[in-house]
C-alpha cells in the first residue's frame, strides 16, 4: 500500500509544509521509521529524535517546522495518527467460520460474520452477535451471551451466564466469572458461600491479558461501557466500575466496592472490599485505598491521602534528621 | 423450584415472626431480591436496605421485626442463608462422561461419575478419585493424583507429579507445579537449577483464578487442608502454608517461606524467602513481609510492623508540620 | 541408576573426606534427604540440617567435615548440585512428534526433534529450530519465529509476529504479546491506538506462570539474553530489559520504560513509564520505582530511593515520639 501526502493529508484534515508528491508506504514511531514511513510527534520534547528520524515526513500539532522534514500539522497529532494506522492497517473483516475442531453445545445462536477458532468449546445456550471473533482455545460457559463485533483471544475463559456488550475487546489467558472468594466461619470451619452471580460487561470495554474477574456473589459484577483494563488485574465479586473508568495493570479491587466513572487509576494500586469511589478520581500506582474517595480527588499512598498532603508529609519527613539536630541544639543552649 | 417459609425454616432451624405459608421461589441479597426471594440480613447496619428490599421473607440472627417483613430467625444468618442456597442451587451431581475430544494417556485409573470434558490433556500414570469435574481445556501432567469430589475448572493446568486432595476447587486459569525460581551463578552467567519437586495440595483447598503455584526445587511446596487462596496468588518453591489459612487476591510468597495455620492474608502482601510466619497471624493488605513473625501477631506496612506501632507513627507523622513550627518557635524565644 | 561417591566426586571435581565406595541413588536436600542420597550444604549456618540429614554423603564448598558424614569438597557447591542433579535427571532428549490432534497453519517450517503436543494451535508462516518443545493447548500466532532448544509449556498463548530466540523456556499460561495499554482521547470518548509492533525476546531467557507481555505499539517489546522473569509479572509496550537482569514475581513495567543489564529486582515492585534505570541496579520488593535510576544503584521503598538513606528516614521515623516529648519537655523548661 502506498499513500502521497496530499491523499494522507487529506484524510486527517492537516496542512502540508513541504512536498505533497512523496510516497509513503508506513508508519512508525520516530525511533524505528523507515524513509518511506510517515511518522508523528507528540510533544516539542522530542525534535531532537524528530530530526534524527529517517522519516522524511512527519505529523504534528505543535509544530510547523523540523529540519529538513515535511510536516503534516493537524489539530490532534495522536487522533491524526490512529487515522493513518487504520489507512495501513484496515481492520481485518470478520470471515463466517466455524472450526470443526471446535465444540459447539446445543440451541447456539449466531449473528453474520462469526468467526470460531480450533479447539474453542461453547456451552449450552450461547448467543453471539454479529462480526465476533472468538481465538484458539477459548472457553465459553451455558447461557452466555455477547455482543457484535466484540474479539475474544485466544485462551480466554468465560464462565456459564456471562453477558458480554459490542465493540468489546478480551485479551488472551483473562478469566471471567470464576467465583468469587467468600466464606462463612463454622466453628472454626471456613464454609463455602456459592457464588450464584455473573459477571455484566457494557460496551467498548478492553480487558487485558490474564486478569481474573469474578462473578457475582448474588447479582452482577458490573463493568460498565469504555471501561478500559491493562493486564493481570484482579476484580472480586460484585464490584461495579462505571463507565470510562481507565485502570492500570495489576491493581486488585475487592468484594462490593464501587469505582465511580472517568477515574485514571494507576498500576498496583489496591482497594478493600464495600467502599465508594466518585467520579473523576486520579489514584496513584501502588496507593491502598480504605475508605471512600470523594468525586474530583486525586489520591496516593498507603493509606490512600490527597496527593498535596501526601507530598507535604514527605517533605517534612526528609527533613527529620535536620529537626533531630535542630532540638539537640535547642536543647543545649537551654542547658547553658 | 418453591418452598413454603415452613418448609424453609425447618431446613435451618429458625424460628417465624409472620407468615409461614408464604411461598418462595429463589434466594438473593437484599438489593437484587425480587418479592418471591428470600433474602437475609447480616447486621443490624443494612436495616434500610432490608425495609426497601421486595423480598418479603428475610433470614436474620440480630432481628426478629423489619416493617412489613417475615423473619425467620436463626443462630447464624450466614451459615442459614447457605442452606438455604444449596436448597435452591442443589450441587450438580458429578456424571460418568469423558469427552472422545479429549486425550488420556496410559495407565489412567479413575473412580466413579469422573466428567472430563472436550480438549483436556491427561498424561501417563494419571489417579484420579469418585466425582471429579475436570473442564474443558485442562492439562494434567504425568503422575498426577486427584481426590475425590474434587474441581479443576475449564483451563487449568497442572504439571506432573502434582499431588491433589479431597473436596478440593481450582479456578480457571490457574498454574501448579511451574518450574521455581531458582539460578545459581557460575563467573557472571546466570546458570538454572533444574527444579525436581512437585506440589502437594491437601483437603477442602480451593484456589482462585490465575494463581501460579510453583513446585519445590526438591520435594514439595506444599498447601495444607483447608487453605483458601483468592486470585493471582503467587506460591514460590519450597513454600508450605499451613492449614485454615486464608490469604486474599495478588498476594505472593517467595521461596521455602513458611506461613503458619488460621492466618488471615489481605491482598498485594509480599513475603520474602525463607521466612515463618507463625500462627493465628493476621496481616493488612499490601504488607510487606521481611522477617519472622509470632503467632497471634496483627501486622501490616512496609517493612511490616504491628499494626498498633504502626498506627501509632503514622499518627505522629501527621504531626510533624506542628512539630516543625513549635521546634521554630522555641527556637524564636531561645533566641529572645 | 546408581554412582559411587568416586564416579560422582570425579564429575564434579570434588576431593573425598570419608568412604569413597558408598553407592549414591538420588540427590535431594538436606531435610529430605533419604540414606542413598547424596545431598549438599550451602553454607555453615546450615551445619544442624547437615548433622540431623539421613544423607550420608554430603557436598560442601566450606567444610571438610561433618559428623558422621562423607564429604566431597569442591569450589562451588551450587554448581556441583546442578551437576549432580543433571546426573541423575538427565534431560531428556526432544523426540519428532506431532500430534494428530494438532492444528498446524501453511507454510509452516521446522527443524529436527520437534515435539508438538495435543490441542496445540499454529497459524501461518511460523517458524521452529531444532529440538524443540511445544506443550499441549499451546497457541502460536501466525509469523513467530522460535530458535532452537526452546520449551513453551502447555497453555501459553503467543501472539503474532513475536520472535523468540534459542533455549528460552516460558512456563504455563503466560501471554506474549497482548495488546499495549494505549488511548487517546477525543472530546471525552477514550480512542484504542491500534498496536502493531511485536515482542522479541532473546537467547537463554526464562519467563515464569501467567506473565503478560504486550507487544509494541509500533516494534518491539524487548526481552534481551539472559533475563529471567518470575510468575506473574507484567510487561508493558515497547518496555526493553537489557541481558541478565533477573525479575522476582508479580513486578509491573509500564510502558516504553527501559531497564538495565544485571539489574536484580524485587518482587512486585512497580515502575512507571518512559524511564530509564542503569545497569547493575538492585532494587527491593514492593519498590515504586517513578524516575531515571543511574548505574550500580540500590534502591527500594515508595517512592523508591536510596535503600542507606530509606533506612536512615526510617530510623528517625521510629524516634519521632522520643523527638515529641523532647520538644514537650523543652518547651516548660523554656516557660518556666
Amino acid at each position: 500500500m502506498e499513500f502521497s501526502v496530499k491523499d494522507i493529508a487529506e484524510k486527517i484534515n492537516g496542512q502540508i509544509y513541504g512536498k505533497s508528491t512523496i510516497k509513503i508506504s508506513g508508519i512508525s514511531d520516530l525511533k524505528n521509521a523507515k524513509k518511506t514511513d510517515i511518522s508523528f510527534i507528540l510533544s516539542g520534547r522530542y525534535l531532537k529524535d524528530a530530526e534524527n528520524s529517517e522519516a522524511e515526513v512527519i505529523i504534528s500539532d505543535s509544530l510547523d517546522k523540523i529540519n529538513k522534514k515535511t510536516i503534516i500539522k493537524v489539530k490532534n497529532a495522536k487522533l491524526a495518527y490512529i487515522s493513518v494506522l487504520k489507512l495501513f492497517y484496515p481492520e481485518s473483516e470478520s470471515l463466517e467460520y466455524i472450526s470443526d475442531k471446535s465444540s459447539i453445545g446445543k440451541n447456539f445462536k449466531k449473528g453474520k460474520n462469526v468467526f470460531i477458532d480450533d479447539f474453542v468449546v461453547i456451552k449450552d445456550n450461547v448467543e453471539l452477535g454479529d462480526n465476533i471473533y472468538i481465538g484458539a482455545g477459548v472457553y465459553i460457559g451455558s447461557n452466555v451471551k455477547i455482543g457484535s463485533n466484540t474479539k475474544i483471544y485466544a485462551s480466554v475463559t468465560i464462565c456459564d451466564k456471562t453477558v458480554i456488550g459490542e465493540n468489546v475487546i478480551i485479551h488472551s489467558g483473562t478469566v471471567i466469572g470464576s467465583d468469587g472468594f467468600g466464606f462463612a466461619e463454622d466453628n472454626g470451619n471456613i464454609i463455602k458461600i456459592p457464588q450464584i452471580g455473573f459477571v455484566k460487561i457494557g460496551n467498548n470495554v478492553e480487558i487485558g491479558a490474564n486478569c481474573a474477574i469474578d462473578k457475582g456473589a448474588f447479582g452482577p459484577t458490573i463493568i460498565n461501557d469504555n471501561v478500559k483494563l491493562d493486564n493481570l488485574i484482579h476484580v472480586a465479586h460484585n464490584v461495579e466500575i462505571a463507565e470510562s473508568t481507565v485502570i492500570a495493570a495489576q491493581t486488585g479491587i475487592a468484594g462490593s466496592t464501587k469505582i465511580g466513572s472517568h477515574c485514571i487509576i494507576g498500576g498496583q494500586v489496591g482497594f478493600v472490599d464495600h467502599i465508594n469511589i466518585g467520579n473523576f478520581v486520579k489514584i496513584g500506582s501502588q496507593a491502598g485505598v480504605s475508605k471512600d474517595i470523594p468525586d474530583n480527588s486525586a489520591i496516593t499512598g498507603t493509606p490512600a491521602r490527597p496527593i498535596k498532603e501526601l507530598r507535604r508529609a514527605e517533605a517534612f519527613m526528609m527533613r527529620l534528621e535536620e529537626l533531630f539536630k535542630k532540638v539537640d541544639e535547642l536543647s543545649k543552649k537551654i542547658d547553658k
